[in-house]
């Protein structure tokens, strides 16, 4: 139900506002099942004026992905203070802070919703992708990165994806431990391609060297430190002088 | 050029013909820029012919789609003989192989092609991403996994197609060490998981206490043991009875 009374809104502000409407009702279920009469009845207004503003519901949906894009991008952004994996731990929680808000929407684009197939959509969700890797490269305060440590990051940045769709599906994992769980992960790619290419390790270990016990990763590392013997059926391989016994 | 006289073929053959060349030319280029004109040249037939078969692209592209899962998922199949790593890295092998051949076709699939949105073609890639899930729960002998096992399995087969798309992007790192590195990357995804929960570190301490420390995952844990105190600014926690010390 409208109010009879309706103030005029000018162009930028109903494309806004349509945006807005069309976001949250093809964030809460999959995009194929909104159509654009119930996009125009939640706005308040005619099927004939959506269509005014926007050609079709492609467009729509492309604008309202456009402003869903800019602001799971903006969620990125993180103070560079504090270990690195308190910040990333944090950056994990906003990323499932959204998947939470749009879970239907997020699951249907990245399962190739009505705009798969549709260059512009795939270039937002490109786009996207991009700024993650960047803002983790800053805070690994590297400019270009090895061949293999950017691996390490774009992989990484799909198993975030593909963990958050996992979790939509069920939900049963707590969310509170995949973003954990996420952080840990990251150590633990990262570490194994530290383990095979020493230009990888000289960045991780840099990285790491600044992490507290008590952090993210220092905790993963004291965890590992009691398991992997365990996990091996045979003594450790040593390296010169004993390492492994002096270090630890 | 055809040669004049052409063998009739039956049906079934006619069709199997026809998925056989699009397979091709689907997979050596994104399927976008792949015309019906283009796939009845290839297979030395008219147009209205290929029509007979196939009513449109997209029924001829499910085919060849369909086709390339099944192929795809039996590279899978593995012997269940000798360390799980090494059997993991021939199935890397095989896997590889494919991305190699159907590169473009791959790639456009993964990314949303023309089948995007088509839910006969998403169920069949989650179908083989089923079928992944599957074998590898054969080989470490788990009928129902715990639920943060299941999230490993199934989000490191993520991983592997990321890094399979990230390496056709550009093939900037060496494929064979690709596949050793996510031979590394399911047992350090495993690690992780067995790290934070008592469940899963169960099946995991059984499965690799049966690994060689000259398989892929025996090589690991060697190189962690020497790597992972270099990366903890604190010497690591030590469990009772200072379990880290006896056991390295």
């Amino acid at each position: 139900m409208t109010t009879g009374v309706r103030r005029r809104m000018g162009v930028d502000e109903r494309r806004a506002q349509l945006i807005g409407v069309a976001l949250e009702l093809f964030g809460r279920r999959s995009p194929d099942e909104v159509s654009i009469d119930e996009i125009a009845a939640a706005a308040g207004i005619s099927r004939p004026l959506v269509y005014h503003y926007f050609p079709g519901k492609q467009s729509l949906y492309e604008a309202a992905l456009g402003r869903a894009a800019d602001e799971l991008s903006g969620r990125f952004l993180e103070a560079h203070e504090g270990p690195l994996g308190t910040r990333l731990l944090r950056v994990m929680g906003r990323f499932f802070d959204f998947v939470d808000e749009h879970g239907p929407g997020f699951a249907a684009l990245m399962r190739g919703g009505p705009a798969g197939g549709s260059s512009r959509a795939d270039a937002m969700v490109d786009g996207v992708r991009q700024a993650a890797y960047e803002q983790i490269l800053a805070h690994l305060q590297v400019a270009s990165p090895p061949a293999r440590l950017e691996l390490v990051v774009r992989s990484w940045v799909s198993l975030a994806e593909a963990t958050a769709l996992l979790w939509l599906d069920g939900r049963r994992v707590p969310r509170a431990e995949l973003e954990l769980r996420l952080v840990h992960d990251f150590g633990a790619l990262a570490a194994v391609s530290a383990a095979y290419d020493a230009e990888t390790a000289r960045i991780v270990l840099r990285v790491f060297a600044q992490e507290p016990a008590d952090g993210p990763f220092g905790d993963l590392l004291g965890r590992l430190a009691v398991l992997l013997p365990d996990m091996a059926a045979v003594p450790p391989q040593r390296g010169p002088g004993g390492r492994v016994q002096r270090l630890l």
